[in-house]
């Protein structure tokens, strides 16, 4: 009966695959952080994982150049030279926690060449280099598990892998850097100043003192790069993805859109049009009728449209000693799981297998297509808006909204136009015929609205 | 080398396995709302499928009464008696979409004992007889699979179950019956009455003929169940699950609610305190500042706290022939992944092992904590509210916001309070006193206030 000869196959399983209930063992290099999350985890939740796992994940030993008073080491092999842990022929899993792309690099390699399993947290290392990393250790059979390098604790990575594996993904947007969602946050709630909000977040250290990576959209960037390959099925291709930074978003930017319905977001979004992918990271205007825009402070979250689902959202921190530990470890506990499994059956790192991946065509920002919020100075003449309109209309643009305010002392207007979708190189077309108008001061501060659909 | 030995052993699994890479066949019972959901996506998705997993889907046969116009059988193998699939030697997989808990149990177990995995959207199967069909499934070696059960569209079962496997979950609470949603979305946005939206919701396909399932909260009642057994380790206890539905909800309910900053929404709450685990489906109140208050329509979403991730939610579709159908089809992939995979080494069927399943109490309903809020009618006289605090006061109670009304014609006015957090037979307590007072006209309506901490 085919019953028993399952039965059968179950218990010469388990002779064969005896060793499936030792301990797996783990190395640990840094102890930033994400590292003394991680330890911390392991240690204080222990009991819960291994009623889950079915085998305890034990600390064998961790790389760090100095301790961290974070967590107790008491008992715990350490070693200066991270190094060490790579090389350990007693070590199944490795996890990379030490940030960057030269020695982490190095060091993530040497792991796959000696055979082990790799966590890790580091966005910048997937995006830059992921392609040469996943190919090695195809060749090589071993994991490199990154939930923890997108969007924190949030297990966006599996929920779009594997949750969501059996939509076409049309598209994603993400509030994936904390840093900038808090100033946007600030600016909004409080009607702030961006210098101002960053000098407060550098001292709750929210922002780092070079907050470049944040305020500028390349943390994002690398986030967003490896959500699109993990959803398109396209190798990683960072250098592509455009990026733009808040910096330049003013306070009265954000007012004005607060009076037209809609936050400002600092977002990343991936979208697959017949014509090729889209990969920005830029200030965005979204309606506050979308969950997304009522995401604030220091957490992310993470919208996905599939087309058998729909929309979907995920939200929780993004960031953090704990809830990046949480994906660090939820990544061990999936290796563990499949250390004895035939590789080729297991999930694919970047989704999709090997030798399937699209060349799609990645645009570039002048062929994506978006709504615009126009912010503007004009002299309060005759005519000027009907230069303006006219110039719109030539370039294929309607308008969806007009603020249009009266003389406040001096000469100068404010005058804020929201416009349907169009084509970016439209609206760079009209927006380089505008500023030559005699009547228009200056540059039009130009941000995109994103509408969702 | 240990990469060589790697290498070899690669090599040699290749061969071994070789029949990992053989289509996985599946049978599908039940050509429904989810059946046809799921046969279209797999039709339709399936070269995006087959990128993923290295391998293609195919449906071997389908088991239904009637076909379905909403999907194209041409070509696949029909009967019309669902117990073909589950005696067919060459399903691997078996989709149990018939609903129900006297055939789909049988057929199920069946299945099983034909050694077959199975996929279920069936939340009243699994959170009535999951136990059973559970440890059958663990005695054969094969895989239950549920993810459709719960919230439709949304990966939550995965998510718990996986990506916060690193986490003691404290609490989850969640928005997971799409018609109640519809139903107090409607009321609150327009202001009408609990009879008149149903009869809509009705005439709109949102809710049957015979609505009791969804509006009295036992369909949530089912998926809270399953939702807190992943997420607690505790062996599924529908029975214990306190459920109160929405139908006693009055437009001035909701109208006062609002007042105060709370939206009405139909919850289930699953909750680890010190004295034991709270299971509960009712009408909750909670703060308009809460991203869950804001999930509005037939949507669905669920709010998960763990002790190292923190607050998290994921949103979606609850409900739908593709929604549901995604989740199914996810569950496929899954299962075929982990056909060769050691059965000890797999995901629990309850996230946790066999064995290890916690005994902890579930908590009666007049042992759970909660805020209040009371909407009563009273005499417009002296001492009246004085009466009322006092016995609240008298019963540990302490008040949080008071409205009280002007008379509006007639001797009785309205009286709401909302309290802090007590203990419910505290409130009982209260409640029953309250109601004796001369003063006080008829039962007072009580409705549980949720802060998510």
């Amino acid at each position: 009966m085919l019953g028993s000869s399952i039965q059968c196959r179950h218990s010469i399983n388990r002779q064969v695959w005896g060793t499936v209930l030792k301990p797996v063992k783990v190395g640990i290099c840094g102890l930033g952080t994400v590292g003394s999350g991680s330890v911390n985890i392991l240690l204080n939740n222990a009991e819960e994982i291994t009623r889950r796992v079915g085998r305890s994940i034990v600390v064998e030993q961790v790389g760090a150049r100095r301790d961290n008073p974070e967590c107790d080491l008491t008992g715990i092999n350490i070693t200066r030279d991270i190094f060490d842990v790579v090389n350990n022929p007693e070590i199944d899993i490795v996890l990379e926690l030490i940030g960057g792309t030269s020695i982490a690099k190095e060091l993530v390699l040497t792991a796959i060449e000696n055979g082990k399993h790799v966590v890790t947290a580091n966005k910048a290392l997937i995006a830059e280099h992921g392609n040469e990393i996943f190919a090695r250790a195809e060749e090589k059979g071993v994991m490199v598990a990154f939930e923890a390098a997108v969007a924190g604790g949030i297990p966006i990575i599996k929920s779009i892998r594997e949750g969501l594996s059996a939509n076409k993904i049309e598209w994603l947007a993400g509030i994936i850097n904390g840093t900038g969602n808090f100033i946007m946050t600030e600016m909004s709630e409080k009607g702030r100043d961006f210098s101002d909000v960053l000098a407060e977040a550098q001292e709750l250290g929210y922002a780092e003192a070079d907050p470049t990576f944040d305020v500028e959209g390349i943390d994002a960037a690398h986030k967003l790069t490896i959500l699109a390959s993990i959803a398109f099925g396209i190798p990683l291709q960072f250098e592509k993805t455009y990026t733009e930074g808040i910096s330049q978003i003013t306070s009265e930017d954000v007012s004005f859109a607060h009076e037209l319905g809609y936050a400002i977001k600092h977002l990343g979004i991936a979208r697959r049009t017949q014509n090729g992918i889209e990969l920005r990271v830029h200030p965005t205007l979204i309606s506050y009728k979308q969950l997304l825009a009522n995401v604030n402070g220091v957490m992310n979250a993470v919208m996905v449209k599939g087309d058998a689902v729909g929309p979907t959202l995920t939200y929780g921190a993004g960031a953090g000693a704990l809830p990046t530990g949480s994906s660090v470890i939820a990544d061990v506990v999936d290796v563990a799981r499949t250390l004895t499994a035939d590789p080729t059956n297991r999930v694919p790192h970047l989704a999709f297998q090997e030798g399937s991946l699209a060349t799609t065509t990645i645009l570039p920002v002048e062929e994506i297509e978006s709504g615009f919020f126009l912010n503007m100075r004009i002299q309060d003449r005759a005519g000027v808006l009907a230069n303006i309109t006219q110039i719109l209309s030539e370039n294929g643009i309607s308008i969806e909204s007009v603020i249009q305010r009266e003389r406040n002392g001096g000469d100068l207007v404010p005058l804020v136009v929201m416009t349907h979708t169009v084509k970016e190189q439209n609206m760079n077309a009209a927006i380089t015929a505008i500023e030559e108008l005699p009547d228009v001061a200056g540059k039009i501060q130009r941000i995109r609205v994103e509408h969702l659909a």
